[in-house]
């Protein structure tokens, strides 16, 4: 089971089992999301812009932009939201003629992901991005933040534009207290009793509310978040859409019990520190929390996809 | 030669070959500099908060120190200067009866660094931080930032101290040019043509005073820095205090190449990205530069150590 939960870890590296080689599903996600990231983005640069107009070159130069991936991983997908973000920055900067602003990309993961292959893939980013942007560009300063996003990561109002994608579906930790009731189960199904998913919820909803009040004293004001989560359309949190994989994976884990592949007590104290939550159940705790404007919320297929403001 | 070249490069992990494991010299080091890193410290610390003495609990919140160590490595000396400073800083703060400022700490070095290890030895570090100091001090941010100390690192205004050991020493790249006058030898030597030694001295000098540039761009009016890299005495670049070691280092690989255990061509390829100036050649620089004052500049043994202040 040890190896079993190591492995549900990203792997590092570059090699044909790392997360950096196959993390495509992860890929289309942003392609999806690419016009969401791209209109909130041109939002914010515009108006950033717009009330530099009256600043002189040397004035501009001292004022920078903060952008962040938070739960890069360490594969080229977090380096593809950053190149859209990048080249809105560039093609503004351009249009109204201005000298560049400072950039900061903040990388943000959990101390375990392998920050060692991320900055590998961003040399050749940044070389490359000389290349095609001049050196007027920026500079464009990267910094790798090790940490949970469900505390605070950067200085207040530093960011202008904060992404994530499939990483929020991820608790910070296994709901206390269900261990002794998710008997055979690794996740919440059909037969859990209704503690287990108001455990799961009720944890959701704790660390959802700490992830907006951290980015939102992070911030600056009309700053803007594009998140995109593993979700679900159904309201009942038991349904077969978010349930049926887990409940496949931990037959195969009992059965592995019962040849004594795997010991029992291992597997009746694992449980995924998971929640696929639904559309309205995000909706409700931005709205208690306060601090972010809903631009769009919606479900695709099985994810959810938000573009939020700060207020 | 491949591999020694690989072996000049720090070694990532913990094991006993790595440079967190042996990396004693460099910890004795900061230890004979602390005095002198405390004092500038101090320093800027007191006037951080006198300045700030007529702000408002929130308005203090929203201000920000940063703090770097450049060329940090992956092992736990980069936290030791680190803790000198916090310890500074969180004892100003109860002097002054203040709000603690959030506190950004950079810590930089090449991409090909192992901050994987350095963000592990971290986790404990934080942990023990909030610990001691409780959750009112900060909160402090830990940024990797991977790239080159003589290129910018980090937005302008943005750091209050800078801190740095034992990595001055190391140039940008081996000058230009001195391949084929510097057949058999790894280093300056004294059968060296003084073209070579012109060469090395030019890198320096380039090199250190990009250094003080990007800095003076980044560190705040008044801002404090704390340099130790390995110089020489003697007015003399080729003398046997700096030359010595390189020497029977070469020797010893020439006597390889005989006995064909290391190609001959890569013997004659290679060159240590290395000087080691004396205390004149830095002061020079720094007044020229003109961005620094200097507060002390000193040799201790085989080391320069100095403190200055951005104008």
């Amino acid at each position: 089971m040890d190896r079993f939960i190591r492995n549900l870890r990203m792997n590092g590296g570059t090699g044909k089992t790392s997360y950096s080689f196959d993390s495509s599903v992860q890929e289309r996600a942003i392609y999806v999301t690419k016009p969401l990231i791209e209109d909130a983005a041109l939002d914010v640069f515009s108006k950033f812009y717009a009330c530099s107009a009256t600043l002189s070159p040397s004035e501009m130069m001292g004022k920078s932009i903060g952008i962040a991936d938070l739960g890069c991983s360490s594969g080229p997908n977090t380096l593809l939201v950053i190149s859209y973000l990048l080249n809105i920055i560039y093609n503004k900067c351009r249009e109204f003629d201005s000298a560049s602003p400072e950039i900061v990309m903040f990388l943000n993961d959990l101390p375990g992901n392998d920050f060692n292959t991320l900055f590998k893939h961003l040399e050749g980013f940044t070389d490359e991005l000389k290349r095609t942007k001049g050196d007027g560009f920026g500079p464009c300063f990267a910094a790798g933040m090790p940490g949970t996003f469900y505390g605070r990561l950067v200085p207040r109002d530093t960011l202008h534009f904060v992404h994530s994608s499939y990483s929020l579906q991820w608790l910070s930790q296994v709901p206390l207290g269900i261990e002794s009731c998710s008997k055979g189960n690794i996740y919440i199904s059909k037969s859990s009793p209704p503690s287990i998913t108001e455990a799961y919820f009720k944890q959701f909803k704790s660390d959802f509310r700490s992830f907006l009040t951290c980015r939102s004293e992070e911030l600056v004001k009309g700053g803007k978040m594009v998140v995109t989560l593993l979700g679900r359309r159904n309201a009942d949190p038991t349904s077969i859409e978010c349930c049926y994989f887990w409940e496949l994976l931990a037959l195969a884990i009992n059965d592995m019990v019962s040849e004594g592949m795997i010991e029992e007590e291992k597997l009746m104290s694992f449980n995924l520190p998971q929640y696929m939550p639904s559309n309205e159940e995000v909706k409700n705790e931005i709205q208690c929390e306060g601090s972010f404007m809903i631009n769009q919320l919606e479900a695709k297929f099985t994810n959810i996809v938000m573009s939020l403001t700060k207020v």
